[in-house]
């Protein structure tokens, strides 16, 4: 513990609240770290391995914990959630929390916050970027020009590869960062189908009632699913193989919900076309196959690294943890 | 000559035209090619010293010359259009024109077509491939990516940038390439402006009287504006200037629109922030300072190479002649 406190809950900017402190679970944004240092009493262990360390504090500090702060690809365990006998919160910065064991918090009555749709739009950008760059074929084609293999006229070197104009885009996981790919896509006049286990009432997309069926359907697959147990390896072997021949994979979500094994498979027996990745099953690993691949454009989960985004997640964060502290309702917490 | 016109007008699908061949000055993609073969008698120069090579034919066959079929970066000048007597229609394949001496042309009454707006769609979403990856940073990342350099979580390794949301996009050239753009732009909540010589009447989009002004407003410099003598070397160290340290420029119009060496020395000296670049002033030789650069996202000129974009030039080049050899008015000429 950074601070004693009962002398911090005096200064001003302070929350008003009662005695309990935050631990952090992972790294976070420099201001953020400081805007909870300012305002909590801190426990920081960010990137340890946390129930170790969790184990290893005294008994009292543990007792002072109230909320943690995390994201969502941190493991937050039953046994971190077991030794903290005060903790009312796990608030993840970001969209996911799929590191939390949400039924031992359940159980135990401990909520779940995450910063709802304030990546939404920088993670789209990131998914449209994506999506352009492996259907036109960028990574090849700065390839070809890093080799010095441009010569000729535009016209004259190579097949024409689709556009997105008119091409079936499949989005798997239509919420909050779904919609905000599918709006995109749709000033690209591109065709929009969707998986969700229930169709929503409120869009007039075409809803397929299997991840399966969407992968016949689609030229490109959008994965913008929430990942969780369920969703885990979701785009295997088969999907793919739907996919085809033709067919381009973007990944924006989280690297679980592709089986990573699959997709270098995939790639290097012509099973699909292409891929554009910005998560990774193993981060901040990742397959050499998958990137020494021109056909796949690999980024290192960039896509909520907007200015905007990133503000509007430590907002939120701040907000969640505030309104907990204060007894007041989330503003972003997990439904039940 | 290919083939005796006298034996090949008969063939079935062959366009009943007076005698007449089409001089081939461009590699042009093989379906057209062959469409071409299979319509007309066809004088195949393509790739070649064109003044030297029109010379170089007989008198006859110079004769024969009723059009010719090119691309916009092929150079007709004034010598080939007076070399042929016969010479009616210069048609273009694809937007641009430059190559062409349009006063050469006009004096001579030579027509001028080319295929406008079929490549419109396909050029934008290579624009705004080139826009999101630069401002996002693409190419940077992915290199951090390549090198192994990615460690730790996603949100503890560096300043985040500005996303496209709410950025300035100023767009030189609001054409109907321009328009394909800024369609796209808007639904990522960009802020649009843009520099014509006359503002147009038909949008809502804020007009700049001067392309100076649009650059100091802007935080990304689109170039969507027709290459021709006016707008050679319009983006120049004054432009980059204004434009500014967190400044992007794409361009996917033509590189002469660009003084290369002020944007390679820009780069260099930071006073710009990074650019996408489908086109080039020499192509297809690329500065090795701007394939190096990872703030640089360099592609081969493939912006109008979708499939559909291909078909729809080719078909566009093939009624333009096919209406000229009927004594039709063209489709898609370029206005007097």
């Amino acid at each position: 513990m950074n601070e004693d406190p009962a002398s911090t809950q005096r200064r001003p900017g302070r929350v008003q609240a009662p005695q309990g402190a935050v631990l952090i679970a992972a790294s976070l944004p420099a201001p953020l770290h400081s805007a909870l240092a300012a305002r909590y009493p801190i426990v920081d262990l960010a990137d340890a391995a946390l129930a170790e360390r969790v184990r290893e504090l005294d008994a009292a500090t543990r007792g002072e914990v109230r909320a943690i702060v995390s994201i969502g690809s941190v493991a937050i365990p039953a046994a971190v959630i077991d030794a903290l006998p005060a903790l009312g919160l796990v608030c993840c910065m970001g969209s996911g929390y799929e590191g939390v064991d949400v039924a031992a918090a359940r159980a135990r009555g401990v909520a779940i916050a995450h910063s709802a749709g304030a990546n939404a739009a920088a993670v789209a950008e990131v998914a449209m970027g994506l999506l352009i760059a492996t259907v036109r074929g960028f990574g090849v084609e700065a390839d070809r020009l890093a080799r010095g293999e441009w010569r000729g006229n535009a016209h004259a070197r190579r097949p024409p590869r689709p556009g997105l104009r008119g091409l079936r885009l499949g989005i798997y996981g239509l919420g909050a960062i779904g919609m905000e790919i599918a709006r995109r896509a749709q000033a690209f006049d591109m065709a929009i189908g969707y998986h969700n286990r229930r169709a929503r009432t409120d869009v007039a997309f075409r809803h397929f009632a299997s991840l399966a069926a969407l992968a016949e359907w689609c030229d490109a697959l959008m994965i913008s699913v929430r990942a969780s147990p369920a969703t885990r390896h979701a785009v295997d072997a088969s999907i793919l193989a739907a996919l085809g021949v033709d067919g381009h994979v973007v990944n924006i979500a989280r690297g679980s919900v592709i089986d990573e094994a699959a997709l270098v498979d995939a790639l290097q027996r012509g099973v699909i076309a292409g891929a554009g990745l910005d998560v990774f099953e193993h981060e901040p690993d990742v397959p050499a196959a998958l990137v020494a691949d021109p056909r796949v454009v690999a980024l290192p989960h960039i896509g909520g690294a907007s200015r905007e985004a990133q503000a509007a997640m430590q907002a939120m964060t701040l907000a969640n943890l505030d309104a907990f502290f204060r007894g007041q309702a989330l503003p972003s917490a997990v439904p039940a």
